[in-house]
């Protein structure tokens, strides 16, 4: 199952700063940003070790998440909001707003043999 | 000396995906993210070991940087636009516009005792 979690934020009269250190459950080895969606749905895969971290740092965006037997949909819109991905739940990015940028971070580098198209 | 670096980006009719893996000099264990910033100046130190990468993923800022002997500006205007840092290099970041979110990613994690405030 999907889970989210609060970043730490500190904000004072010079503006926000939120931190990510030690507080998701992996070492990064990967980040990419998504920006600029249409109406499609991202995602679409499940995998077999990677971990990711998903958060919204501007504008909003819609994660469903099936580990199988149970869904859930999750509304990322708040800077300091953080989605855990469990690696073999179905999961899918959709609803962007159009200033969207959605931030991913992952346990492993890119590799094509860790992708599961099929889904629960 | 602080260094240019471009970022794959990968963009189809579904929007853009910038990604960051094994393009930049250090294992990643500390990322923040700053908003909302007024006129004011951040950064203003250095550092004994911390490498970073900094990239305006929107709007745009500009940072200064000085290793002692050369001075550099630079405009961080693109989500594709990564900036380098040395660790012993004086640097600060400036002219954030309204909308900019500047992501800093850190070769280590945060330590008071890493940080310089001497400036050259």
């Amino acid at each position: 199952m999907a889970k989210l979690i609060d970043l730490k934020t500190f904000t004072d009269k010079r503006g926000n700063l939120t931190v990510i250190e030690k507080s998701i459950p992996f070492d990064i080895k990967r980040i990419f940003y998504i920006y600029g969606v249409d109406e499609s749905r991202r995602g679409g895969h499940r995998h077999h070790k990677t971990i990711q971290a998903a958060i919204c740092i501007q504008g909003s965006c819609h994660i469903y998440n099936d580990n199988g037997s149970e869904q859930q949909e999750f509304v990322l819109d708040k800077p300091e909001k953080c989605l855990i991905l469990e690696p073999e739940d179905w999961h899918e990015m959709f609803n962007f707003t159009d200033d969207a940028i959605l931030m991913v971070l992952a346990s492993e580098y890119y590799d094509h043999k860790d992708y599961i198209f099929d889904r629960y």
